[in-house]
C-alpha cells in the first residue's frame, strides 16, 4: 500500500509499505478519503521528535481523517459499509483504570496515530476500532469530517472550562489551535471571545467569525483591553492557546476573580509562573491533553450550523502533492490555518 | 404617582398611589421606560394567588422593567444619573446565610416585585439597590432591557444544567418560559434544541430560531423524535417549561442514560414521579427558582447578537393602555408571547 | 459444579450445575470464599422477579463475593494467582457509549450477576474480567470483601451527593443501604449524618457509630429534629434510602436551600412529588445506580479503618446451610443487617 | 483600650491604642477571649509585609479569635449577649459583583483585620458584623474557637479540591498549613492523607493522627512513595502547602492521570512551572485564596469529633506575654504548631 512515509528527520517519501490491515470483531475498515496536516506532523518531519517522542524508524504520518467503511468487523454494530466516518486516533487499553473512569485520554497506554512508534493514515485504507469511528451527519464533508480531530481539541479545552452561559473568553494565540478553541468557546456558551496574537494576517482569519473579537497585542496590551471591555473585572475564562513562556507573563491579569484559566498550549520548556497572582484571584487551572467523548458532539455543533469550518481550510493536495502540502505547511505562512490532502476520490 | 394597581382579583386601575421613593446610599432611582407582562402578574389578575403568595391589599403589578436612572444614593460607584438599565426584581438580604453562599434566590427574607405584599414596578418611578441595577449597553433597547428578567429564567435553567459543549437539548412546553430556555440552552453551548408542545401556532414562533426545533406532539411522541435523532441514545439535558403533570409521564424517557432534567415549570399540585425510571438511568434532576448572577451574562449575550429576543415582543401598550394589556394577555392568544407596557417616553 | 440454584420463585436448592469457567485473556478465575445476601437476592426468592427482571429459568443467587484468584488470562498483569480479592458484579459492553464516558454503571448492555437470566456466584468458582475484579489489602478480610459490593452503592450515593466537608447530612431508612449510606457520607466528607426509621432496633444498630445519630420518627418528626440541629436551615444533603412513598411527603422540608437530595431507595410504584416545594428551594436531585469506579474507594476507606463493617454482618452460614441463610434474610429480622455465606475454606 | 501594637517593623508594644467601638445596627461587639499567633501576623513582626501589603502605621495584630458576644446591633437576629462566638476576620463590601456569586474572598475591596492599614483584634474588645461572627456550640472551647481561622485555610483547600470519598491525598509540607489541609482533607473525605516534609519533629505532630501518613523526604522521594502506595497511580488530589519553589519541581509525578493539584503555599518569587508534565496528565489545578463559607462546616467538624485541633495548641500565654509570644514564634521551634495568646478570663 502507498503511503506518506516520514523516513526520519526532513524526509518524506510516498512509497509502498507494509500496514496490517486485519479487521478484529470490533473494528472497521475505511478508506481514506481525506487527511489534514497537524502542526504535530509537521513538527516530526522538522524536528525528528516532540518531546519524549521521537522518530526511530520510518512512520506514516496523518492523524486527521475521515474516509468511507469498506468492511466491518463481526461485532460491529452501529456502522455498516459505505457509511461516511471521521476517526478519534487514539486507542486506548479499554479496560484501564483511566479508562474506566471516562478518561480514556489519559490512559498512560493509550496508542495514537503518527506519534512514534505508531503510524498514522496518511494511506488508502486504515483499520480502526468501530467505538471510535464516527458516523458523518449527511451535511457534513469529508473535508469537515478530516476537521473534527483539531476541533476537538478546541472543544475538550471548552468543556474544561466548564463555560457558563454569557461568559467572557479571552484565548491567547491565533494560530489554528487557538482559533479552535475560540470556537468551540463561542459555539459553547461564551457571548464574546476576545483572541489575541502578534500577527495581523492570523487575526484577519478569526475576526470574521461574529462573536470573535481580535486584538493586536502590538497595538495595545491585551489586559487592558479585557479591562474595558469587562468594566475593570477581567474574563471569566482564559485560554492559553499559544505555548509560548510570554504568555504566562501577566496571565493572571486577564482573569476575573474566581475566574479560570485553560492551559492547551505545550511550551517546550518550564515556564515562570506566578502562583500569588493565581492565589490571589483564586483561579482555577485547567490543563488540556487531546480530547475524550468529544467527536460525536463536535460532529453536532458542525452539522447543527454552530460551528463552519470550512473557511479555516485554506488548502487541498492531492495524494501524490503529499511531500508538497508538507512543504508548504512547514514554511509556515501565517494566512494558513490548515491544509488537507485527499487520499481518496468523490466529494 | 400614577400606577397601575391590583385592587384584588380581578380588578384592575390605573391610579394615584404612595409608593416610597426615598434614595438610600446604595440605592438608584429609575424612570421607568418599559415594563413586561408576565404570567405571574397575569395570574394574580386572574386568580387573586400564587401558592402561598395571596393577593390580600392593592398591590402595583410588573416586575420586568427597564428605564433610565434620574438619582443614585451617595454609596453608588457603578451607576450615573442618566444610564440607561435593566432591574432584577428581588432584594434578598445582603447578609443571610443564602446569599452569602451566592444563593441569593433562595434566600428566605427575599423581597420580590409584585409579589404580595410587595408592590410592582408599573409606574413612572423605581427606586432599587445598584447592586441589582444593570447598565444596558448601548446596543440593546428598552424593550429588550425589559425582556432580560423573562430570559434570566431561561439562562438560570441552562446554567443549573451544566451544559456541555454540543450537548442536544429537550424542552417541554413552547410557551413564553420554553422559548426562553430553548434561546439559552442553544446560546449556552448546545448543538440543537427540540422543543414540544400541542399548539402549531406557539412551535411556529420558536422554530423561526435556527437550531431550535419544533416537535408537535399531536403528531408524534416526543420520546420517539428524541430517539430518532439521537441514535436511540436520548437527549443530554431535558427542561421541563411546561409545568403540565402530563409532562411527567415517560419524562425519563426523553433523557440519555447520565443525563440531566431540569425542571422550570411549576406544576399546580402534586405529581406522579417516576423514581424507578430516573434512577434506571441515574439522571440528576435540578430546579430553578428565578435567578441569580444571570442578569449581567443574560445582558452580554443580547448584547453580543447570540440571542434576539425582539421576534418575541409581539405587542406594545402605552401606559394608559395598560389594563387593555392585561385584559390581552389574560385571553391568552398562542400567538403571543410578550406584551410590553411603555410607561416612559422615547425609544 | 455445586451452587445455591433459585429453581422458580419460592424454590432453592444447592445442586450440580453446569457454569462457564473458560478463562479469557482478560479474565481471572476465582475461588469464592464469601457471598453475602442481599436483599435483592432474598426479592427474586420470595417474589421471582424485581420490576422487567422476572426469573425465567433456574438461576445462580449471589453478587457479593470475595475469594482467591486461582487462574489469570494471558493478558492480565495486576493480578495473580494466589491475590485475594472482591468482584464488582456488573460487566459493561466495554465499547458502549455510556462506558467511553465513564458510566459504565448506566450502559444498557450490562450483565449483573444474579439478575435474571445471569447467574450470580454463589458457588465454588466464578470467571470474572480482571478490570471488574479488585484485590484486598491485607488488613481486609474475605468477610470484609463481601461487604464491599453492599457499601459501594452507599459510597455512589456519596459521590453522586457531592458532600462538602463539614456537612450535614440525613438519611431516611435505617435498613442495610441506609445504613451504608450512612457510613459512607460520614466517611465521605460529613461532619454528622441523622438517621431516620420506625424501628428502634434498627436505630440501635446505626448509632453504634460516633457521628451518625439515630432519629426515631415514631417520637418526633424528621424534619423538626434536622431544623433543631441546625439552625432552622436543614440538611445539606438529603438521602432517601426506603424506598417508601411516605418518605416523600414533606421530603424538601428537610433540606436546606440549594441543598440536595438523593435517591437511592427504589419504591415500586410511582410517588407523590412536590416539584414545587423542590424548586422553591431550588433543590439538586442526584440519583443512584448500583456504582461505577467506586470499589477501588470503598476498599481504600476500609482498610484505612475509617470505616468499619464488621459490625454489621449478623450472621455467618456454611454453604451448606446456604439455603437457612436465605430462610432468615426472608423472615427480615430487624437486628439483622448482613448475613453472609462462607463458601470457601480459611480465614 | 490596650493593645498589642506592631509600631513598626520588629518593635511590638502592649500599649493603649483607640479602636472604633460603635456598634452598627448588623454589628455585634466581643469581649476577645483567646487569639492565637499566626504566620502572617509574625511575618508583619519580622518583615514588616507581605508582598503588597507593607506596614506604614502602627497596627494592631491577630485574626484568629474567639470571644463572648457583650452588645448587638438593632438588627441582629442570631446572636444574643454572652453567646461564645468565634469571628471571621475578613468583611467584603456586601454588594459586590465577587460577594454576590458567593466568593466574597476575592473581593477586592474586602477589610482583613491585622492587614495594613486594618487594625487586629488582639485587644480586650472588637466590633464586627454578626454574620460573620459564629456561635461556638458549647463543647467547642475558646482555644479551639480561635483554631477555626487557621483550620479554615485547611477547610477551604479541600472543598475547592472537590475530594471524592475514599480519594487519596498528598500533602507537600507539614507546616501549621499543611497540617490544617491534611486534616481537614482527611476529615473531608480522603481514606489517607500522605505528607512530606524534611523535619522529623513537625512530622511526628502530624503523624499521631490516624490516616495522616507522615513521610520523610530526607529519606525517600515523595513520588516514589506515593507510586508504591497507590499501584503506580498517585495521589488523586495533592496540596501545596509549603510555598517552597522547590516543590514545584516533579510536582506532577505525585498525581494520578486526571486528579487535582491544590497550591495553598504563597511562594515569594515566581516558580518554575512544568505546563507540559501538568498537560499530558491532564491535571487540574486550584488556588486557595483564605475562605468563604466555611467557618460554619469547619465548626460542625470540631464539634462533632472528627477534627482535633487541641494538641496544635503547643503554648498558651497571658495577654502581657504576648510580646514574649511572638518572640517565641518568631524563633520557629519546628515543635511548636501553633500559640495563642489569653485575652480573657475564664475558660
Amino acid at each position: 500500500m502507498q503511503a506518506l512515509v516520514l523516513e526520519e528527520k526532513g524526509v518524506l517519501s510516498l512509497r509502498e509499505i507494509d500496514l496490517p490491515l486485519a479487521v478484529g470483531p470490533g473494528d472497521v475498515k475505511i478508506a481514506i478519503h481525506t487527511v489534514g496536516v497537524c502542526g504535530s506532523d509537521v513538527h516530526y518531519y522538522t524536528h525528528g521528535a516532540i518531546g519524549p517522542f521521537v522518530l526511530r524508524e520510518p512512520m506514516v504520518l496523518g492523524h486527521e481523517a475521515a474516509g468511507t467503511v469498506v468492511e466491518v468487523g463481526a461485532e460491529v454494530k452501529d456502522l455498516k459499509v459505505g457509511d461516511r466516518v471521521c476517526m478519534e486516533p487514539g486507542i486506548p487499553n479499554m479496560s484501564s483504570r483511566a479508562t474506566k473512569l471516562g478518561l480514556y485520554n489519559v490512559d498512560p497506554d493509550v496508542r495514537f496515530w503518527a506519534t512514534p512508534p505508531i503510524h498514522g493514515v496518511l494511506a488508502p485504507y486504515a483499520v480502526h476500532p468501530a467505538a471510535f469511528t464516527y458516523k458523518l451527519p449527511d451535511s457534513v464533508s469529508f473535508a469537515e469530517g478530516a476537521m473534527v480531530e483539531p476541533f476537538a481539541i478546541g472543544m475538550q479545552a471548552a468543556a474544561r472550562a466548564r463555560i457558563k452561559p454569557g461568559d467572557v473568553a479571552a484565548v491567547i494565540g491565533c494560530g489554528p489551535i487557538g482559533i479552535m478553541v475560540a470556537l468551540a468557546a463561542l459555539a459553547g456558551g461564551c457571548a464574546r471571545v476576545f483572541i489575541s496574537d502578534l500577527s495581523a494576517e492570523k487575526l484577519a482569519i478569526a475576526g470574521q467569525y461574529p462573536g470573535i473579537v481580535p486584538v493586536n497585542i502590538t497595538e495595545r496590551p491585551f489586559a487592558e483591553v479585557l479591562a474595558g471591555e469587562t468594566g475593570g473585572w477581567g474574563a471569566d475564562v482564559v485560554f492559553e492557546a499559544s505555548g509560548s513562556p510570554r504568555a504566562f507573563d501577566g496571565l493572571f491579569d486577564l482573569v476575573r476573580p474566581g475566574g479560570a484559566v485553560v492551559l492547551v498550549g505545550l511550551p517546550v520548556h518550564k515556564v515562570e509562573f506566578d502562583v500569588a497572582g493565581a492565589i490571589s484571584k483564586e483561579v482555577r487551572i485547567e490543563t488540556v491533553f487531546r480530547y475524550a467523548n468529544i467527536f460525536d458532539r463536535a460532529l453536532e455543533l458542525i452539522a447543527s450550523g454552530k460551528v463552519d469550518l470550512k473557511p479555516l481550510i485554506t488548502g487541498t493536495f492531492d495524494f501524490d502533492q503529499s511531500i508538497e502540502a508538507f512543504e508548504r505547511a512547514a514554511k509556515g505562512d501565517p494566512s494558513d490555518v490548515k491544509l488537507q490532502i485527499r487520499v481518496g476520490e468523490g466529494a
